[in-house]
Order: structure tokens, then sequence, then C-alpha cells
């Protein structure tokens, strides 16, 4: 996008918090959240990184990411995938607690950005109610960035959103009978 | 993805180095490119990076990727972007070196990944050509994975890759008169 970008925008914009959103079928937006973060990183932030629903194959991540624990506090709440779960009750209010967290930290004043990984998947399954979700976002810090990935974002959540990038799976190795690969899909 | 993988493929599948592409007009996806190198880290992955477009912006990602020099060997190439250049000549020269450079990585044997970053504009501009590079590609080394980003990858590319993500961008926050911010848009 950078070569979109005017080279002095000043006179007619403002800074604030901005809010981005990673959503579609595709593979990269969990990538491209702790891209994000590794950059922002980069720059001296504090970040947040919230990872909504637990995995044990995201070893990779764990690691790498704690290279950044000097200005990345990462936390991994939930308790799996809610939509496979034999106990969805307990499910639910492993999210709902999740949620309860990520908006103490949203409101914290601590982060400069704060990244709810998976988040989308809450609201769409109600977990948690969509208005209070925008809500906590609108009403945020004025400069914090958030950014959130999953699936079907919900169209209340699209239209708050600054910059929405929707991944589109276009081709999938299993498609060709490759498998799943250690530090490539997990 | 990762509900989508079946949990045992061993029966009928194989493991080898995927080609990765991704390409769009949307955000993320140096970032995704990134993410997807700090995952492979985190696995003790040797990993190298090479950048086709240089561009100043992108200090955020040069800090944070020097915490992964350990297994991340990092290359800026070419001299910036070429469709706005009043010396074509030279950068088509510079992309053409990095290309060079690039296939002597993807044969060296040293690494697991290689990502190549704004790629597709080499064969896209005709700097190196399409059947050159998708033959790079196809002998390989069978373990190494290769990773690349950029708009608009060729027909070419696309139906050699494994697995192909289009960012689209669906809201663009420079829409609403926000001015691109520091660890966010570089």
């Amino acid at each position: 996008m950078e070569d979109m970008l005017p080279s002095d925008t000043t006179g007619f914009s403002r800074t604030r918090g901005l809010f981005i959103v990673f959503t579609g079928h595709g593979k990269g937006k969990t990538t491209a959240a702790l891209g994000m973060t590794m950059r922002a990183a980069g720059h001296g932030m504090k970040i947040c990184f919230i990872q909504f629903i637990k995995g044990s194959w995201r070893y990779g991540e764990l690691d790498a990411i704690k290279r950044f624990s000097d200005c990345v506090d990462f936390y991994v709440m939930g308790r799996g995938f809610t939509w496979k779960s034999k106990d969805i009750e307990k499910d639910r209010a492993a999210a709902r607690k999740a949620w309860d967290f990520a908006v103490e930290v949203i409101n914290s004043g601590k982060y400069a950005m704060v990244v709810l990984d998976e988040f989308t998947y809450l609201p769409l399954y109600e977990i948690v109610n969509v208005d209070e979700c925008t809500e906590v976002f609108r009403s945020r810090p004025e400069d914090l960035h958030i950014v959130i990935t999953g699936r079907n974002a919900l169209p209340e959540i699209i239209d708050q959103a600054d910059l929405v990038t929707e991944m589109r799976m276009l081709k999938h190795p299993l498609d060709n009978g490759v498998k799943a690969q250690r530090g490539i899909e997990f």
C-alpha cells in the first residue's frame, strides 16, 4: 500500500488510534497481526496480544513472541474451538471471561496497540453482544490501535473499522494432498 | 484455517517445501510474510528474507527483525519504487541483480524458508522473465519453503503456488482523512 500514501497529509488529516480488521477465510490473518505486532514493537510501542482461541499448534508463534517480551504482553485465553466442543457452556464462559479481560486491557492506558486474535467468533456466536463490542472499541483511549482477526467479521465490526482486509483463499495445499507442516501451518 | 486441517493426513500425503503467495491490493501481505518468518523462526528454522523494494519507512520491521538475527538473514535489495523512478534502467538492473542473488540463496541449501518480499513486480514488469522464475521455483531444493508477496501476481505464479491468499482492501483509513502512522503503516 505504501506507494498509495500521500507524502504529506498533515494539512488535512489527524493522527489517532486505528481500528484494524483482518478477516476472510484465507491464510495470513493471525500472521499479519503478528507481523504488525513485530513492526510496532520495532518502534518501541507497548503491545498486548490476546489470543482468544487456544491451540497447541501455536508453539512456533509462542517461541517467537518471547523475543518481544520486553514490549509485548501475550495472553492465551479460551479453551479451544468452541464449535467442536462437547461442553459449549464452559467454552462460552471462558470466552466471555477472555472478553472481560480484553476490556480491562483496552481501557488500562498501558498499551499503544491491543491485538484480539480470532476475536470475531465471539460476537459471531453471540458470546458477546456485538453492540457491547463496538461500544468498547468506540470509547477506547484515543491513541490506542486495535487489531482484530478472525473469519466472518460482522457488518457492525466492519462498519466501525478504519482498515479492513479480507484474506481470500485462492488455493490451499491440502487440495494437492500435501499435509500440514511444522513452521508453516502451525 | 487450522480447524480445517485433518488431524491425520499421513496416509495420503507427503511433506515437502511449499510455495506460498500473498497477493492482492489489500494490507497485510508483507506483514503476513513477516509473521510467517517469525513463526518459522520460533521452530528454529533458518530463514532468508529478501526485500526487493527498498523503502525508508521500514525501520519498524528492520528493528524487529534484528531480534531474529540468529536464524533470519535479512537483505534489502533494489533501489525504491521502480515505477516512480527517473532512472528506470538503473532500477531494472538493481532488481535483476536482486533476482540473481535470490536464485543463489534458493539453491544454496542453507535455508528452510526463503521469503521474496514484493517480488511479484519483477515478472510483472518483465524485469525477469516469468518462465525463468517458475523454473527456479520448480527446481528448488525439495524441502525449501518459498514465500512471495506483492500485488498482481501473474497467473503463471499462481498456477505454480501451493497456497495463495489474496488480500483484498475493503476499507482504508485514508478514506477518512486519517494520515499514515508510525508503527502501523511504516
